[in-house]
């Protein structure tokens, strides 16, 4: 049952006009992908240059030079590609369209006659590439180097790119494996594993699932190849003292053993994904246990309530079970972004809203707090507790910015979060011939095929601030499918009718689904109650004991020192306290606040002089809290931040 | 007035027969110091070879071979001879003293014949000596070298190895000053401050005193001495691309513009020691008020409540003010020790118990905490709350162990420890011709010079578990003399008689004063109620907000997983429940420890599913508490500490 999956639905064939997301949308567009180009250009004054394209022109003999910049820096832009792609299907726009064009034929220039493709290698010598498949990325720009050709193909058709990519794939599919005269390596960082599933889909060319499902089945199997690629090319593992070896790589033993994420966040949850690609593709029940078991991993022990993941800044990784620390946290936006294309390929495999409702978590709360309202700045690390004074002189604090940074040296998060947010769209709708899944709630239009017939469904909604959306069913003929909404795990009260009538479905998986014959005009309202709901965390989770988090509909709130004072960790929250709602059109581009009486550690009797005294009872000041959505803190400047408050 | 301090005891008129301090006297005397002397000479079958005693074998050409160990190796002799030294007063032994003249004799055969004593640059080059005195600690090595040199005339009245440290003293002064020909430098690690005037109070040599005074004048002054020194050498700084730079060596700026203590601790409070000693003996009243800046800046900012001081592992370090975690904590034994040594010279100078009292909670706590109670492992980081999953896990805690180790690569704290243990006598009492002072109360009798008279002082007590202290007077003549007790800072009710009557003196800065005509077999005695004390902390200190520490008498308690299960952070006390206390005579060689009705966060309804639910309010259970002195904590096996502990 593992192939019948469902699908992603075509971007073209979505409009997003939803007051939430198409900011975002518009913001890569307009501000993010331009600015993106001019860095892959080093025309950025201030930051440090990227070398990107001038390494590709290196590479392509065009100009005289040295490879600059990180080893992985191809990739760059390869997502700037593919952001570029989702942007132009929903965005036609010819002067881009043909900057990219013209980027692909750069990139095509400096292919090798047997389709390699990694300026690090081209420009510094052939002779040693596929020698340190453990650190030097190679195939991790086979990844975003596919992913990007895939999308490029799907929103214009051509096939330029996708034929590059087909040339690299091709040629590491002739140079690693198991037979002899190949070496038996996979990815260091892993991406390429769902890449060239999706390429599959397209060619159809069996080599590219062989391919995807030989790195996933490879990687950690004894002897350990990192090891003995270690050994043959005298390469160092820098994680060999630590508490953290091939685990990083997520290379410890087979995955299919696995059952704990762990390493690096993001190289695991792109390994998930593709292990959840192959399992699909391949009806391969064990290794999508194995999936299974992971997803679970880290949804019940090492996930944060904003959906983040990767709880410390050693190896940007997952640490250990119900070790979620605030302050320390790495939680890095791509590592966020990557669930979501974990959660999507287990949605579609299962249709289970168990994974959608963490999609939804992590898309408006770890994923959307990495990038300023206004585009220009983005957070690597997204804390769940923030002191400035911490940031700036606690030395093992240093990852944590109290401010969005304009580029980073190592710049994944910002094009990961421009071609996720270009392809939002995507993420909110799923189908099959006969079903649609309404996953996300956002405004606008999508047009389906649905038996047999065109079915244009109009959404409007003031979703994450309302809890009422409305589904306005366009069609020529009736048709008969299922209409599937996912009923959130944080809503408590909701209800669903068509043309005004109640519908009593009982979920499946946590989507109401309405299997019936739909004409023109139908309605389907959704009513979700959104009321401000106090979270807790399980007791196992030490630093999060005695406290608790305010979330509302999927939105978690945090309490801000703009808005609160100093010294938050003082602050206490009661019980039974109401919660004011307040929909502030003027602030973040309009959010929903809330404003609930409060208490703060009273300093009554410290003077300064004492650090330690004969305790005096708790005592408290009452105090006016402020909560804001945690996605649009730092907005306002440098000051303290958290999302976890006492409670007393 | 600076200059009217009082003066130790000599440790030959002090016999301790205290059931508390005499257990680790013994320990040191028969085990740590024969243990220590093996591991000098490489007889420890598992640990890592010393080559201490080795290396001043080939720097005294009595055998060929290379520099081995740290650049301080030799150091550890140092300690290791100053702590027999001190043993060796109240506690003759013809053996060790034998052994203790072979080694001196040894050392004083590699000295150079100017003076010149490290064997790093003897053996490696002396071509190189003092181009590095940032880093490479000659000028550490000379002040344990005169410190133990000093300690062992006292001992024996033998002056060979102080002839040795004059030696390198002078050395030192020849080459090292701001005189044209004279390498303006000073200590990289600070010691030999203390040691010098040590030293003069021997010698009278005004050199040892204006050496000492120039160390310390010349520390921080512009242009940075470390930062010409790495230019002309070459020498690189570790620090220079983190928050704390020249500040780990405390020469930012001048000492006597510095208002907060900062960098390596040990460095920092050994520093202070040496500005204390020389603005007494100075009479430097500016000099003199640096120091109380700065220890007002720890005691009130950044102490833990075990005395211990230094927040940070990154340099071994303090931090900032109320930064004070008690799991990522360094809090090294040395550095309670330095404070130790710190607050008695601010003590001789003032006579003030603020003093006096740091130095009782840093013993009873933060030091003794760092020797296993057999004497046979040793903490160098002695945390406030420990999870061994996280010791093990988290990179950022790899320094935090949850048990003692045998011995260390860089072995400062275990001789240290014993050094202080051996002397502990010696910060009980403090006298001039006119006064005793009785800062720590420990049985046992001290014989002393007053009013022309020789007065034995007979001690009896239980303290720490008991608060009554009888002191009685031996003399053959009456003797006007004033008598000092402190009253602890922690003691809220307490009674002083003489024969049976109360004295109703008003506290003298802490300490009750009695001046009077003393007879033979006068009798003081105080009664202190120890009643079980819970401490807050300053709402500033936002690891500790909502958490309380558990006091009784000078003693912080803990709870630990041996009594009370694991995930310690779940644990509540609750206000107003009382304490039942209890002498258990065979735990821990004798301790009272505390059970109180507590409770523990329920964990009903969590069956491992989930990490967040909707808030139930706050659950507890029940759970009778056990809690155990800090100090004793880690001697039945590895498990979970905490000294903070929720309040409900």
């Amino acid at each position: 049952m593992l192939n019948k999956k469902l699908r992603p639905v075509n971007l073209g064939k979505i409009q997003i006009e939803d007051r939430f997301w198409k900011e975002y949308m518009e913001l890569v567009r307009t501000h993010v992908i331009p600015y993106q180009w001019d860095a892959l250009n080093d025309r950025i004054p201030d930051a440090e240059p990227s070398y990107c394209i001038q390494n590709f022109r290196v590479a392509a003999k065009r100009e005289e030079g040295k490879f600059q910049g990180m080893v992985f820096q191809d990739s760059d832009v390869y997502k700037w590609l593919e952001a570029v792609a989702y942007s132009l299907m929903w965005h036609p726009d010819e002067a881009l369209e043909k900057t990219a064009d013209e980027t692909i034929e750069l990139i095509a220039a400096a292919q090798q006659p047997d389709g390699y493709l990694d300026t690090y290698y081209i420009i510094n010598g052939l002779d040693r590439r596929f020698t340190n498949l453990m650190d030097h990325h190679e195939l991790y720009c086979l990844g975003h180097m596919v992913e990007a050709a895939v999308a490029y193909y799907y929103a214009t058709g051509k096939d330029v790119f996708l034929n590059v990519a087909v040339g690299y794939a091709n040629c590491v599919y002739n140079c690693l494996g198991t037979e002899e005269g190949k070496i038996p390596g996979y990815p260091g960082h892993e991406v390429a594993e769902m890449a060239l599933v999706s390429l599959y889909k397209i060619t159809k060319d069996e080599r590219h699932l062989k391919l995807a499902k030989y790195f996933i089945d490879q990687r950690g199997q004894a002897p350990l190849f990192f090891d003995e690629e270690c050994k043959k090319n005298n390469n160092t593992c820098y994680w060999d003292d630590t508490y953290m070896r091939k685990q990083y790589y997520q290379a410890g033993k087979p995955v299919r053993e696995q059952d704990k994420a762990e390493g690096h966040a993001v190289r695991a949850v792109y390994l998930y994904s593709g292990m959840a690609e192959v399992a699909s593709e391949t009806e391969d029940q064990e290794l999508f246990e194995a999936c299974e078991r992971l997803w679970s991993n880290i949804v019940t022990r090492q996930m944060y309530v904003t959906g983040s993941i990767g709880a410390t800044e050693h190896g940007e990784a997952f640490s250990f079970d119900y070790d979620l620390p605030n302050d320390t946290v790495y939680a890095e936006t791509c590592a966020a972004i990557g669930l979501i294309f974990f959660a999507r390929r287990m949605f579609e495999i299962t249709k289970d809203s168990r994974y959608t409702d963490v999609m939804e978590r992590a898309l408006y709360n770890g994923v959307i707090s990495g990038m300023s309202l206004d585009g220009k700045s983005f957070f690597y690390v997204n804390p769940l507790e923030v002191s400035p004074e911490h940031c700036e002189k606690d030395y093992f604090r240093r990852h944590v910015k109290p401010e969005r940074q304009k580029w980073f040296g190592c710049a994944c998060c910002p094009p990961n979060v421009a071609r996720l947010l270009s392809s939002i769209g995507g993420y909110a709708f799923e189908c099959d011939d006969a079903s649609v899944y309404m996953n996300l709630f956002m405004g606008g239009q999508v047009e389906l095929e649905l038996d047999g017939n065109k079915n244009i469904f109009h959404v409007e909604t003031n979703y994450p601030w309302n809890g009422k959306v409305v589904v306005t069913v366009e069609n020529e003929q009736p048709s008969f499918f299922s209409f599937a909404v996912r009923i959130p795990g944080w809503c408590v009260n909701s209800c669903v009718t068509v043309n005004g009538e109640k519908q009593l479905c009982e979920l499946e998986k946590g989507y109401a689904v309405m299997k019936r014959e739909w004409k023109n005009g139908d309605q389907i309202i959704l009513d979700m109650e959104m009321p401000v709901t106090i979270v807790e965390a399980n007791p196992l989770v030490r630093e999060d004991i005695g406290k608790v988090a305010v979330m509302r509909g999927p939105i978690v709130y945090c309490l801000e020192e703009q808005d609160n004072g100093t010294s938050l960790p003082q602050i206490y929250l009661e019980e039974g306290q109401p919660f004011n709602e307040k929909y502030e059109g003027d602030l973040f581009n309009g959010v929903v606040t809330l404003t609930v009486k409060g208490k703060r550690v009273s300093d009554e009797g410290w003077n300064g002089d004492a650090l330690y005294r004969t305790y005096r009872g708790k005592k408290f000041m009452d105090q006016e809290l402020k909560l804001i959505p945690y996605y649009s803190w730092a907005n306002r400047g440098i000051g303290e931040m958290t999302v976890w408050v006492r409670m007393k």
